[in-house]
């Protein structure tokens, strides 16, 4: 067969994913707003969120066409007259001379930007239609809020599947079409961080000044955060987790692009660039699309069905998709005659994902035992809560270390470096399918948000629930792909970076080398260090302003007829403090590398990389585990354990969930992506390092 | 000036030291133990101390003799026949055949155990002596108090500086004098877990039950728990972070005598092994026992000094004898005619302590901004000054790195990998006084013990409170150096193994390398959750132990005249939940070297050592400065700032100290010991793995 057709079948794929995305989209829009009450508090949550939207992604423009700028400047037109820049632009020079990495930097950021918008879009319409359907039961909310999270799974895979192939076959080379991986990755980083604040401060403010101090529940309409809150879902969950993924699915796929020429060797095969090594990778995503949209079918369960039931529509779906998927990636090795091993890596990268997944709930599912312990210690007050919490996340992450650690040995023993970034594809080929059921869980999220505010009936707040306790257990499993993708991206980006400037002496007990491992393995800290502040002082800004609005707008507290908090001044807030807060981190992510790379040498930079992949996997997953935890622990009180809501118990249990919320929602999820456009700013300007 | 010289005179320093300690055992002696009812406490106090170590000794000496038996056998007499054993036993054949490393092994479990030993028993008396001296002022008090920090001090730097010269001079081979190390490795991580788990499970149950439920102060008589908690101050403070240090100060010398050969070509000296390169860092550990055996007398000061005066006075013992070492170390460089390179490395170790040091005491001092910020949280709640503390210990590893990171590259410039060794050398040759000034701390802390449990005039609390509070300051210069030269000295370690078993390539981007970094980084991650697992459940054990007693024991709450808590029952809660939690930690800590190097192979090991000094630093940095600053904000309020005692702020400011507690005394400091102790496994076992 030939390899080049593979090419345009992707292309095909991504088509069909967009088209998917407009199917789901009009199956979402179908169903009736509700009533005027949930209109109006739903067009609140919708104005909101747009509004942060646009002023970050207006931030994110001067950000990007200055760092495009750079890139133009130096690696493009070599201004500073690098030889090994020279030397590597082959493919430019066959193409004319012209910003063509800028473009797909450029590119890369608008095609994250658009995935992400046309997510959130649909997000913020689907909470109030999976509020309404939730009144005739649990299968239609289901329905409307699934379709909901597959409009984001369809738009960002297809809209990533075809940036990255038509790309690669208008500039034929991998440091090229790297721009666009870059692009994505600073609009990732930009809206996880942004995103993470802006939740995590409404959030910790709503609960520390609702919950805590004037004992009103969550999602009450008396609380001036609680808008501010349900906006935070859409843009940190819907928007900023799109972003994040769009980049790791990218990413992967670019790194088995620059690496196949090097993998050639590794398995066996001919000369570098063999094109069936590069055609194998993007073919993989095709049918992990078209396996997706067909695993789409399988969610589905009768008109009031049991939690266990669906759970079950949801994994069938999941798995289904898994199955069909491999058979696709076999039936590709076959066919273009590659050796057979290259079909295991694909499989180890999928079973990593699912380890990961699984061990993640095991950790953070109160079905478990360590979940429970935590709960068990609340009874000695929230200090026990937090040390339990943080021994558990600490545990956590063995089996998540060891699963990577083996899919690198047998993914490398099979195909080289080339395999990790195989993995990668493989792990990330479903993405469609298994981020529709990550992100369909803020929807659920914010219609319970709008069943509470609009004053609805209790059943539809418990289907709601439901619903949304469901989307914690299955994106568990999304976090691990997660998590486990961007160790096995950033492994093969640093190798492709290592490929690419030619530094091939790179010894452990190199001085060199030693104080790049160390600078990388403190950068995640700093990261985290830097973004639990922001969240800390954005979300003091929105208590202080939260308190003021009880004692200063009379009846509010007391839920007076007619007196309603001022929800704007809230949102505001959370969106000022986002915005400003986020840019320290971000900027210290981009320029980090090149300080390194430039005052060190290229050697600590390769030291920089792999000791950030090291502390950030570790920390990242500590993180999200640990808050994971804490939040079920606290959710498991609430069923009546140890005493139930409104015990001490429940009260240390709520301070150990508010302390995870930016472990879990900020700073955990963020460091994945620090890790990937720190190898994504290697591999484009290292060169200049030499 | 002949180089063996040297060895002659380090014994001689050795000897002084010991010498000066048995002097200020003297001086602590002489003084009156005080009433009948601080006798009686202090005596449960050492009653409790002596038999946790008893028994804690013979649990360790049955693990230590297995040790030695595989030792002897694998190593001394190559019972699997290996290879590599057989090539680099000449200086055991020189010898005859004999169990030769195992029996350093032994010597090195003996004199750091000998060496806790007699630091505690001068402790536990001499916090009866300083209560007492206490009444008649606070220089009376300081003396007593800092006289048994010296004890604890000049035993360790005397013990180990003895043990490595005759053992060098009797073995003449790094290899088998590494035992030495490696037992002093053993005892130090077991005594560092175990106290600390001791020590906070008593602290957290006192706490929790004591201060927060039944609102009685700390160390009132009332508290079953307050002796257990006394006495942990002992076995954790005292004799777990003697066993620390020393195991530090013996490391750094054998490492840099075992990278002396590799050295000798790194600053072109003559062949390998020029016996000046051994000599230096034994010399410079001699000049640096007279040094600080000097600097002792600069701690004295006026009958009823200010706060300041007193730290004054530290701080001249400190700066003063490490003055005194330089211009020493100067003088021994300069005569044997070595390059003034070595002179400059052994600057550069002693300025990363003093700046990590510093930096420590920036982010854990109530005097700077991040503790104090952390204190203005209370205000909003236990999670916001949670959340804050953790933002400040993640930042916190920054400074730390960045001069480890300076020194790693200043040393090995000037001197290769035997620069790096050296630089740990310098650092700790002054450990003789700072030690001491480390070591005084929980002398005074128990004095203040006694003061309340015997009723006695409240001046008297005071001023053992100033002790105390000093202590902790200067206990932050202490722990930069613990800290700073585990790096150094691991790092140097891990280059001795590599060179002794002869692996030479050690590719960043080999999986093999990857791999063991990975698992490597892990494992203080798993480390520190089962050490927090530990404190968590022993903690609990003592709490229901406290509650019972309140329950059962009546008048005992209320303090009724003549009603006694039964303290033993707390002390041996304590003794059995630390004894029975310290195996787990301790056996993976000893297994996971030798698990890995055999099954992963040698370069996965290297891997791994590198991982877990790159994650380890940054988590031991990241606990210890997290629970300093959650400890001193809490003081911060007690001194009256955001409402002072008593208040929702001061409550929530005792639940991040009660967070804090294992965070800086059992999971931090153990991690540090975690890094060497894994080094000294692969350098004694690693010839074993090719």
């Amino acid at each position: 067969m030939d390899a080049n057709v593979l090419f345009i079948l992707a292309i095909a794929a991504a088509l069909l994913a967009l088209l998917a995305a407009a199917g789901f989209a009009r199956a979402v829009l179908v169903h009736p707003e509700g009533s005027a009450l949930v209109r109006s508090t739903g067009h609140l949550i919708q104005q909101g969120a747009m509004a942060f939207l646009r002023r970050e992604y207006t931030i994110l423009a001067v950000f990007v066409g200055v760092v495009a700028v750079v890139i133009a400047l130096l690696i493009d037109y070599n201004l500073l007259g690098n030889p090994r820049v020279t030397e590597l632009a082959s493919a430019a020079e066959r193409l004319g001379r012209g910003p063509w990495t800028a473009l797909a930097y450029l590119l890369g950021a608008f095609a994250s930007g658009v995935a992400g918008l046309i997510g959130m879009s649909i997000a913020v319409r689907g909470n109030m239609r999976t509020a309404t359907a939730a009144i005739e039961g649990l299968d239609p909310a289901l329905r409307v809020a699934f379709a909901s999270g597959s409009v984001m799974g369809m738009t960002v895979v297809g809209v990533g599947l075809l940036g990255v192939t038509v790309l690669w076959l208008a500039l034929g080379d991998a440091s090229l079409v790297a721009g666009f991986g870059f692009g994505a990755s600073t609009i990732a980083l930009f809206a996880r961080v942004g995103g993470g604040i802006y939740t995590k401060a409404a959030d910790v403010g709503a609960d520390l000044v609702g919950k805590v101090e004037s004992g009103i529940p969550e999602d009450d309409p008396r609380n001036p955060a609680t808008i501010a809150d349900n906006v935070g879902d859409n843009v940190g969950d819907v928007a900023g987790m799109g972003a994040d993924l769009f980049e790791s699915y990218v990413g992967g796929m670019i790194a088995a692009l620059a690496l196949a020429a090097v993998g050639a060797a590794a398995v066996g095969l001919g000369g570098a660039g063999d094109v069936r090594l590069l055609a194998l990778p993007l073919a993989v995503s095709g049918v992990g699309i078209v396996a997706s949209i067909v695993g789409t079918f399988f969610v589905r369960t009768g008109p009031e069905a049991s939690m266990s039931r669906l759970l079950w529509a949801l994994r069938a779906g999941i798995f289904g998709a898994g199955a069909l998927a491999l058979a696709g990636a076999l039936g590709i090795v076959v066919l273009l005659e590659l050796p057979l091993a290259l079909f295991w890596v694909i499989v180890a990268g999928m079973v990593v994902g699912q380890v990961i997944g699984t061990a993640t709930e095991y950790f953070t599912s109160y079905e478990y035992r360590p979940t429970r312990w935590i709960a068990a210690q609340a009874a000695t007050g929230p200090a026990s809560v937090v040390i339990a919490g943080l021994a558990v996340g600490l545990g956590s992450v063995v089996v998540p270390l060891l699963a990577v650690v083996a899919g690198i040995g047998i993914a490398n023993e099979l195909a080289g470096l080339y395999g990790v970034a195989l993995a990668a594809v493989g792990m990330l080929s479903t993405l469609g399918i298994t981020l529709a059921t990550d992100a369909y869980g803020p929807v659920a999220d914010n219609a319970g948000g709008l069943a509470e505010q609009a004053r609805m009936p209790p059943e539809v707040r418990h289907r709601t629930d439901a619903l949304d306790a469901l989307g914690n257990t299955t994106a568990a499993t999304g976090k691990g792909f997660a998590i486990g993708s961007a160790v096995l991206t950033a492994l093969a980006l640093m190798a492709a970076y290592a490929h690419v400037t030619g530094v091939s002496d790179l010894q452990l007990t190199d001085a060199r080398i030693l104080i790049g491992l160390g600078l990388g393995g403190m950068l995640p800290f700093l990261f985290s260090a830097l973004t639990m502040h922001a969240v800390g002082s954005a979300a003091r800004e929105m208590i202080e302003e939260v308190r003021r609005q009880f004692r200063e707008i009379p009846g509010l507290r007391e839920g007076v007829e007619g007196v309603a908090p001022d929800a704007a001044r809230a949102v505001d807030i959370s969106t000022q403090g986002a915005l400003r807060q986020m840019v320290a981190p971000g900027a210290i992510a981009v320029t980090a590398p090149i300080l390194i790379g430039a005052l060190a040498g290229p050697e600590a930079l390769a030291g920089m990389l792999v000791g950030s992949i090291v502390t950030g996997f570790m920390l990242a997953t500590f993180m999200a585990n640990a808050g994971g935890a804490w939040d079920n622990a606290k959710k498991y009180i609430e069923l009546g354990h140890f005493g139930g809501k409104r015990t001490d118990a429940h009260a240390a249990a709520v301070v150990g969930d508010t302390i995870g919320d930016p472990f879990k929602d900020t700073s955990g999820p963020s460091i994945n992506i620090l890790l990937k456009l720190m190898a994504m700013v290697a591999l484009i300007f290292g060169p200049l390092f030499l």
